[in-house]
């Protein structure tokens, strides 16, 4: 079977195009924003009191006033972590002085927090000393432990500065103590230590952080009822969550006998993203198995087209299979950041397209579609439907917001879609000793390890024409996306057929070589399978990875009157769009290019409109006319003024 | 503009067919059951201790022990109102000296219960004797007193005896002294109150009932901030209801300014039948206006087609415009109760075959789908589609059952359905000085009043013929529903052309004729408005007033790959369908005949039957073969075996 080990990020510099803007709007608003958000100087955002957290337990430390004490989530510190991961992903891209100092001046802030015994938690240093270790259904300091610890990874990565990775090994050291040595029993209620664990692993060849990865994903569900002894034996609450739901507490049985995702869906890819990871380093075949049984569950079973998951709000979590609702969708931005870590981790287990097929499908979809496209505001919640006066007013639709706000009080998506984006690299590509990876398509300088050099352009996804030129001596592998049915592979020119491998080319390079893949560009409609109840009679529109949606304001404000035809084709509007590597020079500030959605190719799509009848229910059929209907990539849904959005129409 | 006052429930005999077979399984198995349910003896059903609850209430007025005290919802006295009223008018047609006795002693335990003041609350009088009116909010007192004194109306008017009576009037008048003697602030959390003080009104002539009643009505939502004071002046909560939610509890403005149909569905109806009753009373123009505009919100936009209201389980509420979603549908059987009384007092202000189209449209499809066939299971909410595996499993369709539960804890539904259906002729037929109307179809002996008498037969809604004999002197008024696009009617056998009034044909009568109407019984398929984002690309069956459903059970257990082709003709089909006459000897005992839908005539629609795709998304077009499909009667579904059920399906 073929598998990667991941490349380092240092190693693919973004030139121009999609991705390259993408993480310059990160690094000159998203990130920028986001500090003055931890330090509580962003005008519309919501008091984080991240940084005076930090402060706060820094003094009751060393004996002085805990201020104004904490304040905030439980989990609060997290967003200091993540912060800190993107400035780092993105100091690997873009230097930054400035940004770097504030790193640094932050994290000196945390190292004066962190208790002697290397604990490092400002709600429990605070205010809560005693209660420490007692409450890991709800009180999430593997978590926070966990972000930090990816944090403090990818800050000595890119930058080469030891500080915060000498801090929180300290503290993995002392989470080592307590759990191994001291044989506390439990497992993280949020997971995602399992898998900084794993990363620091990777980057140190630390024993006991793989010990205790490893030791966390054994634990967990051989004791189903550990919440609920928990719970009998403290005497206090965060929320008071319902510890006697195994299944969406991920704690139902042991892991390695996972049949389908359950649960809070940022939670289950979170873990699973480990279990993945962990699989690849001990062959680990059981848990391979466990992993695949619930990669298929979730992309064959309970995944929206966007690559969103977690259908339902109750829970923030994955429903039943098959239960995809368009209207009260929850598809968390956060929970296909950690579809994407899932699936790079299983291409460290076998490569095969597939994963790379739903990377894209989740990035191209979801993630981007949880920011604004000037990377001012964001959404949580990621809805396939979306009617003005009904959406938003509802108790049923309370979460499916038709505004994207500016920060929330719990605030993971915003600095997750920060750091995955600034990461991309990582996720795009990989290798092993003998073959270079290019997973997903974006446009840079690759320096793999294994010698390989590669120039990729591309203005994918507006442009389906993708340029290798690659120098060194190994094998190139390049994923062929499922949904190109016609692709056109020339080598130095020469239009060539060669066999796919599990929807990867794999080209021998010897010395030079330019490598032109140009895929298939042709829109196309998507159909539901009959399993899912929301979907029947429907249809949907996509061109390369984009999922296309119609919104009110393309479409006569009316998108509910629209029917879908398939006996025409659809066309490509070149009219309006600009290609991405035009787009960067205009962005953030432009905001009439926000309003062409920043060059979006549109899509001018055959449909028939139906006349709105005022009764409600009649036995004349409507009467249909043919029309053009307008669709837009969904992730610049909710960028113009709030009209209905649709990503499912009905078939004609 | 035509009007009618309302007919005594003792003129209207069921003879035989549809009606009468309801009323009959009512009588023999419905009220029996209920009554072992008030007295604890009905093994399957919660514990219900409502006539205990009687018992104690009385011992304790006696200075006796409160025994095993209060036990139930706070609103468990209802019940018993509730089965009084079945029983009286069960009694006005089926003479019954077992059950007129088992009535008699109840209604004696009820006065034992009774405080020397007036006071009948068993909530209150057992355990909280101070807390009395203290919170209209929550603790259902004037909703209490509303049902038993409907109780004591009718079975005063069934049986002729006034002890009941007599008993509810001496509460009325202590609750008249609270309200306007003693000037208490407030209005009922759950109106019910002032429909029953209007019928105490109609039957006896009340003036207090009459002044209290207005007086409900007109201080509601003057004081929007009554309830919030309320909570603040009281130390004691029934569940803690948020009495912020002005719109939800029907007080955000006085009635007279209501623009449309907010909050607690069953609430609002039974609020609106009140205020329709009281501006046919007291000529007024203000709040008829209201009421019009109310009926004109809910049937034109908030109302299934299966005349089920309040879409949202949350609060069992209301929703927005056009928010029908089939799947999560609450639809509460009590309250297409509530709108056909609704639809019953809007006829007392102006004859409108609307009002009857709606009646029959909640009568046919929700309130009868309420109940099995047996009578012996019963459905609070009446979703529109139900997949197993996800109806009932998920979070957000906990509610959408998917068996007929046997008895609830709060059980106002079952003994509701039993009044209506035993009443049915109340909401049939009517009558002013000059005209008797025919408001829906339901075989059997009409003495108006007005000196008409009538003998109606049919087999309505399965034949479509309707035969009325009338003798007497003055005009006969038939509504004809709006959905009949074609119908012949005879007179003394001559078949004539006559214009409709409002959808009512009016037939001067002197002496005596014969009068036919043959409806149209042909199958059509209905159009949802495109308003409706639930409904878009969709189209169901109706045939007459049945709603038509396909069941898994009759389309080889997939209904979720149909789809409907409107180019073919509907057939109707005959066999194993049964006339209603001949159900009524096999009914209930025979459980092959409930395998059978008790004889209900199916339906052979033209469809389509896609390929079901394994993959969840694809981007090949599923392939079709046409089909049969076959479909029931929406309200018989979930008779059988468990299995898919949609109203709706996709047009082909």
């Amino acid at each position: 079977m073929k598998t990667q080990s991941q490349i380092k990020q240092t190693s693919f510099h973004p030139t121009r195009g999609f991705i390259y803007n993408y993480q310059k709007l990160v690094k000159d608003t998203v990130i920028p924003y986001q500090y003055e958000v931890l330090n509580d100087r962003a005008e519309d955002a919501p008091k984080s009191h991240v940084i005076q957290n930090f402060i706060n337990a820094a003094n009751v430390l060393r004996g002085k006033d805990k201020g104004d004490g904490f304040y905030g989530m439980v989990f609060q510190d997290s967003d200091a972590g993540k912060w800190l991961e993107a400035v780092a992903y993105s100091l690997s891209i873009f230097p930054d002085e400035k940004m770097e100092a504030n790193a640094d001046a932050l994290i000196d802030l945390m190292a004066a927090a962190q208790d002697a015994n290397g604990y490092l938690d400002t709600y429990f240093i605070i205010e809560n000393q005693e209660k420490r270790w007692t409450n890991l259904l709800e009180a999430h300091e593997l978590y926070c432990a966990g972000h930090l610890l990816e944090g403090a990874c990818a800050y000595y990565e890119a930058t080469g500065k030891r500080k915060f990775l000498d801090v929180m090994t300290k503290y993995v050291e002392h989470i080592y103590d307590v759990f191994i040595n001291e044989k506390k029993e439990g497992y993280p209620g949020h997971p995602e230590i399992e898998l900084a664990l794993l990363k620091l692993y990777e980057l140190t060849g630390n024993e006991h952080a793989l010990a205790l990865a490893e030791h966390f994903i054994n634990v967990r569900g051989v004791d189903p009822f550990y919440y609920e002894k928990e719970v009998k034996s403290r005497d206090w609450i965060v929320w008071g969550s319902d510890a006697t739901n195994h299944r969406y507490q991920q704690s139902h049985e042991p892991v390695r006998d996972f049949k389908e995702a359950t649960g809070h869906a940022v939670r289950a890819v979170y873990l699973y993203t480990a279990m993945a990871h962990l699989a690849s380093r001990t062959n680990d075949a059981e848990l391979l198995a466990a992993c695949k049984r619930l990669w298929k569950n979730i992309t064959e079973c309970q995944m929206y087209i966007t690559g969103g998951i977690g259908s339902t709000v109750h829970g923030e979590a994955f429903s039943v299979n098959y239960d995809l609702p368009n209207d009260t969708a929850y598809a968390e931005t956060c929970a296909s950041i950690g579809l994407m870590f899932f699936a790079s981790k299983m291409l460290e287990n076998e490569i095969d397209g597939k994963y790379g097929d739903v990377m894209e499908q989740a990035f191209y979809n979801t993630v981007l579609a949880g920011m604004e496209l000037d990377g001012k505001r964001f959404f949580y919640v990621n809805p396939l439907e979306s009617i003005p006066g009904i959406a938003e007013e509802t108790a049923t639709r309370k979460h499916d917001l038709t505004r994207r706000p500016g920060w929330y009080a719990c605030a993971c998506c915003p600095p997750n879609a920060a750091r995955l984006i600034s990461s991309f690299g990582k996720y795009a590509y990989g290798e092993n000793a003998s073959t270079a990876f290019c997973h997903m398509f974006a446009a840079g300088t690759v320096d793999f390890e294994n010698g390989l050099h590669v120039e990729c352009s591309t203005e994918y996804p507006y442009d389906f024409t993708v340029n290798y030129e690659v120098t060194g001596h190994n094998t190139l592998a390049i994923r062929i996306p499922a949904w190109s049915k016609n692709t056109t592979i020339r080598i130095n020119g020469l239009a060539c057929t060669l066999p796919l491998e599990k929807g990867y080319l794999y080209l021998p390079v010897e010395g030079k070589a330019s490598v032109t893949i140009e895929l298939d560009s042709t829109p196309r409609i998507m159909y539901p399978s009959a399993k899912v109840p929301a979907l029947t009679g429907y249809g949907c529109v996509m061109r390369g990875p984009l999922v296309y949606c119609f919104e009110g304001v393309d479409n006569d404000n009316d998108v509910l009157s629209l029917k879908l035809r398939n006996d025409a084709p659809i066309t490509v509007l070149e009219e309006g769009s600009m290609l991405p590597s035009m787009v960067a020079k205009h962005r953030i500030s432009d905001a009439k290019l926000k309003e062409q959605l920043c060059g979006a190719t549109k899509l001018r799509v055959p449909a028939t409109r139906i006349t709105v009848s005022e009764a409600l229910y009649s036995d004349e059929a409507p009467t249909s006319v043919n029309c053009d209907a307008i669709a837009i990539p969904y992730y610049t849904w909710c960028n113009r003024e709030k009209s209905q959005m649709r990503v499912w129409l009905p078939l004609h």
